[in-house]
């Protein structure tokens, strides 16, 4: 075995590394220690971007897995398998000498002795701290309808939400009651922004493509497909021409676009919306996020949604060595705060990478964080994609090729960048998904 | 919406097919009813060997997939995701118009009545009964070990296996006591028929290969796997000479092989093996298999194993229209039962399927089931597989090249075959897997 540290002093790293024949060329004795809190892209981007700084970076994150989290509701409707969107986190930062990962929950930070503290009660030391946890489910209050309505935020989400749309074409083939088997073919999307919207593309292309000659006494073809929006218009990021075409589009796929709909009520058989009462055995929540709770963990001026308030170098106020980026930070541009969109999580992360980066060598690092809007995509079904990039506008095709292109440029690795390429090419040209898994909800638990 | 009946008459179609544009020919107002439980290899057969025979099929799974089990062990060792050794059974059966899939559970059979009883008291009226439910982890009495050591037979169980795995790798890297350390990283498989020697060549792998650069603080190279297995030799179900060379093979990945070796007791710290206590925070139950609970629903005659006996048709004794094939049947030929593998139960399930077409027909059918050994493989690590077929034996890279194209060819799907395929390419040239996902053990259950 290895040697290990007898004790453990508060800033001195817990676990020191190792002498090994993998060990780097010498390094000086102490460099000052970058903790990074989350492995989304942010957190994952400001990591890669230390790789050539002299600290000692350390990862924490409580999933073992980057995610890729564009294309989770692919993974919630059958198109795809989790590790086809998700990569070890471990794997993607192995050669960066500089840089340990471990698997751990975060649950505060001691900002008086610098440490992030972990749920088995150990310590890490950090010199300069990035908080990177991103945003969960917000249901506005009424955390009750959590568990009938899911949210789309992680793989364990996604299997559950993919769980519960297979199984209610299955309930409804033995169901013989009318009324029953139309709420089990109902599908009820809480939420029209481009979650919603490509959650509804793709349970419309289940039911009326994938599933049709599947069923003997069901007609999955008369699924209902609900998608409601509480303001007065679908897809708020977009421009209203924009978002009109793929209201059209939703529609020529069959989907209910109901707009200026709040939602008043969801149980387990239905919500209440706009007044009237749908009977649906799947309802799905892709309306509200809010911040991590970082902002508790630093005792930090946040905003409505739980987000930490950062200055022009996305620290935060009071604490120059704290940063928070991504969909946990607030950070007001031009008199607005920017979006919680995977752009502005990566530019921030690299950003704050850096500003340490220069810290460590001295120098002053005098320009602000901007961020630099690259543009925005969503997909309506199969060959139908709006994008906006600058002052371009396209809806359609193109615009779909676009995306496709994107999505699997982005893609964390080669293999999966080959295997979704794959899949998409094989439910594309025959509307059969690759992961149409019911797996048991009853989860084995071991030690 | 469909028509749907009003009544349920006990020898009736429960649930009648409606008549849409999908339907078939006209046929026969009545045929007989063909109820097949289980679509694992034995089900499935039966069901494709039915296809053109003027009966009405049924098959009922509580899975809505067909699993390829004998890789089910790459998906507990992250090379495999779940869907890629899965195909849904709908998917599978969708154009053959004569059958229809149900999702459910079997509680039991009422033989008067000839029905199956389902979990939800629904009933399903059958003419002809073939029951193909497989096998279950058998712990030999102490089934307090099953949750400490888990077994081998479904995709939950196998997702649980990775976890488990993956995880003690995750909690060595941050565990500081090197005893706890080293029970994390010691492996300990009971049972050594081929799912024992696979796990262990394939954990094998997994730390002295894949994981290597990806920790800081552990060598992975140092886990210790150990494979142990009460009778005095390793795969019994091979000769010799075969089952000396795996075990060489082994040896050389560095899997401690013990035989002569009964464990005594298993619990969440690790086993005694033969009077020694080995620390292992992970252990795993390949040893030993029990049939699913068909004799106990049809009272009949079962072996020690729980297996009914049949008869040289592969009916039940006493109940001619009942037939049990595969690792739920106890069948002797030529003085011995025949072994729980994939061939049986494929053939059992295709000779059935004769049986009842020419009982339909009215045809008698003078052959007896007769088994035609086609040989048996099992793979130790990358590149070496032990093969014997009739009197040809091989051992290394040409036994491995056949199990690669045989287990490809017999994966369900062009989509399956091409990813498997792929994934091992690429794990084959990198080391790198295609699954190495832990997902959390608190799944979440929604109604």
């Amino acid at each position: 075995m290895q040697e290990v540290p007898e004790t453990n002093t508060a800033n001195e790293k817990q676990v020191t590394p190792q002498s090994d024949a993998r060990a780097p060329a010498p390094v000086p004795a102490v460099m000052p220690n970058v903790v990074i809190v989350g492995a989304g892209f942010g957190g994952l981007h400001a990591a890669r971007a230390l790789r050539n700084v002299p600290v000692d970076v350390t990862v924490i994150d409580r999933n073992n897995h980057h995610l890729f989290q564009p294309l989770l509701y692919q993974v919630a409707t059958a198109v795809l398998s989790p590790a086809e969107i998700a990569a070890p986190i471990r794997s993607v930062l192995r050669k960066q000498k500089n840089t340990e990962v471990l698997l751990g929950e975060v649950m505060g930070v001691d900002t008086q002795a610098q440490r992030v503290l972990l749920d088995d009660d150990q310590y890490v030391p950090y010199d300069y701290l990035i908080l990177a946890t991103g945003a969960r489910d917000s249901y506005f209050g009424h955390n009750d309808w959590a568990q009938c309505a899911p949210g789309l935020k992680s793989i364990v989400q996604a299997t559950a939400i993919r769980r519960k749309i297979l199984q209610a074409f299955e309930m409804a083939e033995r169901e013989t009651d009318p009324e029953k088997r139309k709420a089990l073919l109902t599908f009820v999307l809480v939420g029209a922004g481009p979650t919603g919207v490509e959650m509804a593309g793709a349970i419309a292309g289940l039911a009326h493509k994938t599933l049709v000659s599947d069923f003997r006494h069901i007609k999955t073809e008369q699924a209902r497909i609900v998608l409601v929006e509480a303001l007065p218009r679908i897809l708020m990021a977009f421009d209203e021409r924009l978002a009109k075409k793929a209201q059209t589009a939703l529609n020529r796929l069959g989907v209910e676009v109901r707009t200026n709909s709040p939602v008043e009520a969801i149980d387990c058989d239905g919500a209440v919306i706009a007044g009237e009462r749908i009977p649906a055995k799947t309802v799905i929540w892709t309306a509200g996020v809010a911040a991590s709770p970082a902002g508790e963990w630093l005792g930090a001026e946040t905003d409505r949604g739980g987000r930490v308030k950062v200055g022009s170098d996305v620290s935060v106020q009071g604490h120059p060595n704290i940063f928070v980026i991504g969909d946990t930070a607030s950070f007001t541009q031009d008199g607005k705060p920017l979006p919680g969109v995977a752009q502005v999580a990566i530019q921030q992360g690299q950003h704050v990478a850096s500003v340490i980066a220069d810290r460590v060598a001295g120098k002053p690092h005098p320009e602000a964080f901007r961020y630099v809007d690259k543009g925005n995509m969503a997909t309506v079904g199969r060959y139908y994609s709006i994008v906006s990039i600058g002052k371009f506008r396209t809806a359609g095709l193109l615009g779909w090729v676009m995306w496709l292109v994107l999505h699997l440029m982005f893609l964390i690795g080669f293999r999966n960048r080959l295997v979704v390429g794959f899949q998409w090419l094989v439910y594309l040209t025959t509307f059969q998904r690759g992961a149409r898994l019911i797996t048991s909800g009853d989860e084995i638990h071991y030690q």
